[in-house]
């Protein structure tokens, strides 16, 4: 039960769309992740999922619309909902999720991430 | 389901001590406080909480020890854990909990918020 400094933990990583554990409370996740790319579209049947932007532009697309998030710039996307996360360049977020959510929802493919390392 | 800017959900109110929730998500929800003075010693019987600081310098303090948080900072108090929050100069928080979660656990006191406002 010790701090967790954000930036101290991002520097361990490089790799991008693979997000890291660094807490858990009340069967929820707190992770941080690294992306750079398109990601796939896919949904979560049973998680809500949080982003928070720490660094870079952050574009999440639905099928009906965009929303552009900035560092300091949250979005809570709803439990089945198709989402497809965009990071034109490298982008930083933090996660809040269900310790069961996996990164690519109801799809399986490479990008697949079932072991998430605690760091 | 629209993205929530931190920066400008902190300009709605000025009051210390009384959290407003920004998000829910998987019967939890995501708090702003902003924080001055000495809290109260207290614990939450059935939830876990996390602070993350977001402006100035958060002390928490435990029976056996203190954390001191800076910005980008954050601390996972485990359920049961008897805590203060400590700011000497105004801090600005986020807080990740249960809905379920009172700002003061077990203790009743002029401090006490159960029924928050959502901004």
């Amino acid at each position: 039960m010790e701090k967790i400094n954000i930036d101290n933990k991002l520097k361990l990583f490089q790799d991008h769309w693979n997000p890291r554990i660094i807490g858990e409370l009340n069967g929820q996740q707190v992770k941080l992740a690294k992306l750079k790319g398109e990601f796939v579209w896919h949904s979560h049947e049973k998680e809500d999922e949080l982003f928070y932007v720490i660094k870079g532009i952050l574009k999440m697309e639905f099928r009906d619309r965009v929303e552009i998030l900035q560092p300091g710039e949250m979005i809570i996307v709803a439990r089945g909902v198709e989402h497809k996360p965009v990071a034109e360049e490298e982008v930083h977020v933090m996660l809040f999720e269900p310790a069961s959510t996996i990164n690519t929802g109801e799809i399986e493919n490479e990008k697949t991430r079932k072991k998430l390392e605690i760091i």
